[in-house]
């Protein structure tokens, strides 16, 4: 996916002499609070909630991670 | 801090059926790709970046992970 975001902050970090910098990108990160203890239930549900709401699928990509 | 994205989120969860919703945070995520393979270097880096660049450090908290 092309990441305009991402470009600017690793060109601003460049400009800002942190030389070493070979790529950035952004992304949005959200954190869920869940009720249970069933980790593939979870994981099953927090799916549907980016496929229904949290992501935009046609242009962004997502993944799920469970913990606690 | 208040999380005024992550509390329309869990809102909004709740009204789709997710019932189990208790929170939800939104915040940014940046991955940035370094060369070099000092570890500790990297982080003091990153941490510079942040402070200069990244985050907003009057309203945003932020934490560093060093990955690869």
């Amino acid at each position: 996916m092309l990441d305009v975001q991402g470009k600017a902050v690793a060109g601003a970090l460049k400009d800002l002499g942190f030389g070493g910098v070979q790529d950035a990108r952004v992304g949005k990160r959200i954190e869920i609070e869940l009720e249970g203890t069933d980790r593939a239930a979870a994981e099953a549900q927090v799916k549907e909630m980016c496929e229904k709401l949290l992501a935009n699928t046609v242009i962004e990509s997502y993944r799920v991670e469970i913990t606690g």
